[in-house]
């Protein structure tokens, strides 16, 4: 059973990214809406509850852990893999890896909360696996209340994005990593933005699902089981209707979101 | 001892006026930044969340409290004065007395977040106290968000203003209660959209520590301490940078956030 959690309901993008790609493994999913978000808390209360929150997923059965949040994969990833013994997969390297291997001119950019980006996580990552690249972040704060309003296509924006992503057109960059999984809803209006077929867009949702799924194969111990996707179960720490719009239009269905 | 809580920093603004009004009580604040905000949150999540802030400002000597923020006050405010002994102010009931004050015409506007304006609490309070007031209400979800930015005078500030406050000027109200502690820091832009000098705003934040000035002034067994504001003491649940910005441009001075 694959155990994924997010501040909130964004993560669901990762969840159905999964579902599309091994659609014979169960998932369980944590949504901590009851602290959302994370983006704007220390390192240390992201830390904290992240270990809460995967301690759930276990107990629920998870043998493998996703953390779909770009904020704690940004502050926590290393503590949490000392502190648990499953795997736990993050949504940084496969991002990174993705945009390594599209980019042609090497120049990348990184948008994100706060949090990530002062995290300086993706820059580290970068440098750790291909040295020579140049990458531009730009930290994008307002874009997830945005997203959960249900502003996808509103005027306002559209500006707001126009300004987060200039400095990343005057560096001429022709790959984007959406370094929070808010962000893939308003992918249209962002490659409208940098000129489409331009700039690679890399989500990270998608990135982090084809990663586990290279490590699955490899991995007959964790072995799938029948095909039912109604098997999956989506936890929250609280229930909003914003929360239940926001699930449907990343799945295109309803989603019950089992209040724990 | 006056205890005030908030979901964050915005009800700082609630503990300067109580700090200019009545200089002689000592302050203890407590902003839950690690749970912030609770505007998107659930009833059940907000009045659990408040009771543990109350009973956190009991345990550092509050023998008053107040509640800040506008969604804790809507959805929590007769549980909390159920479940404890001492008084309990909140932003509400003086705020709609205020209004009842200084409209003219009787049409009177309020905006909040989205869990305030859901429960009905402005409406309910009119109702009660003047049922012949015409009250029209818009929650403004982005606002919050906008000002945690820092975004007090951008264009997008602006037009997010714009699209929420035209339905109340196409309402001719003469009187606009901002209806979240965050909000009397963009009061110079609504009034700019508003019509200067056309329609009077009631900060919550100044009603209620006058509300509060008449309650002690007829109890003296809540005694003032010698007057001496570095008594006072902020207390947050998480500390971030833009909480320390947010803080400084409400006091007009560095505040010391204690983490707790």
């Amino acid at each position: 059973m694959i155990g994924i959690f997010d501040s909130g309901v964004g993560g669901m993008t990762v969840a159905r990214a999964v579902e599309q790609l091994l659609p014979t493994y169960q998932i369980v999913y944590f949504g901590d809406l009851a602290r959302t978000p994370y983006g704007s808390k220390s390192p240390e209360t992201i830390t904290a509850y992240s270990i809460e929150n995967i301690e759930f997923l276990l107990s629920r059965g998870a043998k493998v852990i996703i953390i779909a949040c770009n904020s704690a994969a940004s502050v926590a990833s290393d503590t949490l893999r000392r502190h648990f013994r499953v795997p736990i997969f993050e949504v940084i390297s496969p991002a990174v890896k993705q945009a390594m291997t599209v980019t042609t001119t090497g120049r990348i950019g990184v948008i994100g909360t706060r949090a990530t980006i002062r995290s300086n996580v993706y820059e580290r990552t970068f440098k750790e696996m291909a040295p020579d690249l140049r990458i531009f972040s730009q930290s994008c704060p307002l874009l997830v209340p945005l997203v959960e309003e249900g502003w996808l296509s509103k005027q306002e924006t559209k500006m707001i994005l126009r300004r987060y992503l200039q400095p990343l057109r005057q560096e001429q960059i022709d790959t984007l990593v959406l370094g929070c999984t808010h962000y893939p809803l308003l992918a249209g209006l962002i490659r409208q933005r940098l000129g489409r077929g331009r700039v690679n867009l890399v989500d990270s949702s998608i990135a982090v699902a084809e990663s586990l799924k290279s490590y699955l194969e490899s991995t007959p111990e964790i072995a799938p089981l029948a095909h039912d996707p109604s098997l999956n179960r989506y936890y929250v720490s609280d229930v909003t209707s914003a929360a239940i719009d926001i699930a449907r239009k990343i799945f295109g269905r309803r989603i019950d979101l089992i209040k724990v």
